[in-house]
């Protein structure tokens, strides 16, 4: 049974528009803080990953919201393998309030391995075998 | 025929990250500067629509990155309308860097109108009627 | 002897620039979450002033810079309240590595009250009776 | 007589929060777009800079807010050299409402040079002649 990561935090004013609620963009924000908690608890953190000389760059992006996180909330976010392969793997995130429960957001982002040179890569044998071990 | 609407940016410093790049969300806020400057084209602009009581939010992104942009250069962003419903719109977008017309991002939204409490709303008639003649 | 609230974070990606640290504004947005914990640990929070028709607006920054955070590292911030007056309070942030303890930015921030059609106002009495309770 | 960059930009929804108006902290990141226009203006861009070796980072900030910028605002940047050195370069800013002309903010950051490795560096000569020029 593949692993769900739970991170947890607070919305910031900063991250608030006019609107009175969380701006849309900040989202991608918060599932890359789902990933990168998802990534460090199997061994290898992506700041790790970096110094090896592997950056992992977002190809696609999807998005739906189904409700608004407001100021000062606190905020759960799941996170999902979604599918890892020899150079690609994506994950899913589902964030919702952390007391209602109430869904906000539903995503998936598939991410890229490049070189330093920011060419295409194949993922490190290891780093992908960790991954595969939590689905 | 449908208007493409062409806006320009230079990249910030604070849009970048430590992969050297702009940040991927980031993408998402240029989408926004399109179809601002689209609606504002066609006799009203977004602050206007907001001050009549109606906001737009975000139902649904999607955004695939082809290449990078960087620190400095040149953006140009064309905006087309997709869709317009009773109660949403969609808009999509071309990112690309001004001088060499590299592509860099495409992407879609969905917007659905909302009251000023949050509920959801039908787009009023001009506003919708506007959008129209641009498709 | 006052009180000194200490927050902590962990650096987002988001949060890093091209030169491989934090972007610099970034820093005010962790004062505001300094002071934001300041002011719960007091009985009353951020959202509850704002719902109770009051804002605070910073009205003075200064920032000194004399460390770089870097992706993922752990941060702590300690904020003092420097001095609370009718219209307006400023508190004292300290930021530094939460693991070596290197010192990393000492900011001031002043703020006003506002009432909800942006003019000055008087600070609500238990609220600045709470603040002084913390000197 | 010292010479004043001209900046204009227009106020981004993404930049404004649920008090309305601009978040404060993007104040700081307008002042960068004045002093890189400054600096593009005589004979250098600051990506070019980057590209020589040289980083600037800021060390020092300080910002007054006088009044609100809101969304969709046409606003004007005016950015001078204030000081140049061997190892800093201080700027000052004024933030006015490009309309009205209602000044928004004052601010001043200094900046010190950094080598690749992230030690403090002399400026390079050529850099600083020429900024010396626009005073």
């Amino acid at each position: 049974m593949s692993h769900v990561q739970v991170s947890e935090l607070r919305v910031r004013y900063a991250e608030t528009d006019q609107m009175g609620v969380v701006y849309h963009a900040n989202y991608l924000v918060w599932c890359e803080i789902g990933r990168t908690d998802f990534i460090r608890r199997f061994g290898m953190s992506y700041a790790d990953l970096e110094r090896a000389g592997f950056m992992l760059a977002v190809s696609e992006a999807s998005v739906r919201y189904h409700g608004a996180a407001r100021y000062d909330d606190r905020i759960r976010i799941e996170t999902r393998l979604a599918d890892v392969r020899s150079r690609a793997v994506a994950f899913e995130y589902l964030i919702a309030h952390a007391d209602s429960g109430e869904r906000l957001v539903s995503a998936r982002t598939t991410l890229v391995a490049l070189d330093p040179a920011g060419r295409p890569a194949v993922l490190p044998p290891d780093f992908r075998a960790q991954l595969q071990s939590a689905r």
